[in-house]
């Protein structure tokens, strides 16, 4: 089995904490992380932090196993317009693979992309009314099948946890919560 | 008065959280900060997320009421090397400003530039070895007159909110932790 892949989608106006907080955490827990810009190759965090992606989302032609998406504002409006990332999230989906969303994402982008449903989700406190049909929970993250989601940057550390546990599994899950020295 | 600013030095190897949840969270809180590249314009974090500087160290003229050096290895020993960094924190720390490190930087760095003498400090589990008459502490954070020490990934938010804290007040640091969602 080789390495598994995750696809960080990101836009200008991106949460830096809740887009690179993942980056860090998915790399310390050995999976192939690709950065990939959507509607530009470099895009400019929604507190002016500049970020070079690896690739542009177009150019993500192997499938991931994973796809996350930071929230911020515009950043989420962002990844909601763009075709490509809707494309990939609900192939991600169909395959069987996670869809991961954390603030405004998960309700903005995810729920535009129809990958909420009826789904239990949470999301950055006042979005959850842009949800349709979706079972908001108020926990710090929820899993639900394929679909996790999180709140926003002081829980983007335990999101991107929660990916590790499902994709690399509880112990190095739990080493790394203990070498981050996260507060329990 | 005017507003006050906050240099966050940027060396290659420099731990992606540790970094820029200070920048994000200090932008949040309405203070300046420039990111100042130390031995390059454009810094690679220790995960591999390249960021490119707002400006050089050697091109800080103006003198910040902070500066706030993040871990990561070997981002903390590309600090300790720079000559000119080592001049800035002394220089700040002579007219009352704060020196902030987290992870190895205050072990490696700080101590280097003569800046923990016998103060109370705290860093990543380990190096405090490094520091030959500080006294270390295990807290999330500690404050010594002007120097803030913290201990890793996992406690940057609540470092960068420490020094929202002195350097802007306390509602201030109780709306944004509140905003963040960060966990008390």
């Amino acid at each position: 089995m080789g390495q598994k892949r995750v696809v960080v989608a990101l836009a200008d106006g991106f949460e830096e904490i809740e887009a690179l907080a993942p980056v860090d955490i998915l790399r310390r827990a050995g999976l192939e992380v690709v950065v990939a810009g959507v509607g530009s190759g470099e895009s400019e965090g929604a507190h002016g932090v500049r970020v070079p992606a690896d690739t542009t989302i177009e150019k993500v032609t192997e499938r991931p196993d994973a796809v996350v998406l930071p929230g911020g504002m515009p950043g989420a409006e962002n990844l909601e317009k763009s075709r490509v990332l809707a494309d990939l999230c609900r192939d991600v989906r169909d395959r069987g693979g996670l869809v991961a969303a954390i603030c405004a994402a998960p309700a903005v982008a995810l729920e535009s992309f129809g990958l909420i449903g009826s789904k239990r989700f949470t999301c950055y406190p006042g979005f959850e009314s842009r949800v349709k049909n979706g079972a908001f929970s108020e926990d710090r993250v929820v899993v639900d099948g394929n679909l996790v989601t999180s709140r926003g940057p002081g829980t983007a550390m335990e999101f991107a946890l929660e990916i590790v546990r499902i994709l690399v599994g509880e112990s190095t899950a739990r080493d790394l919560t203990k070498g981050l020295l996260l507060r329990t």
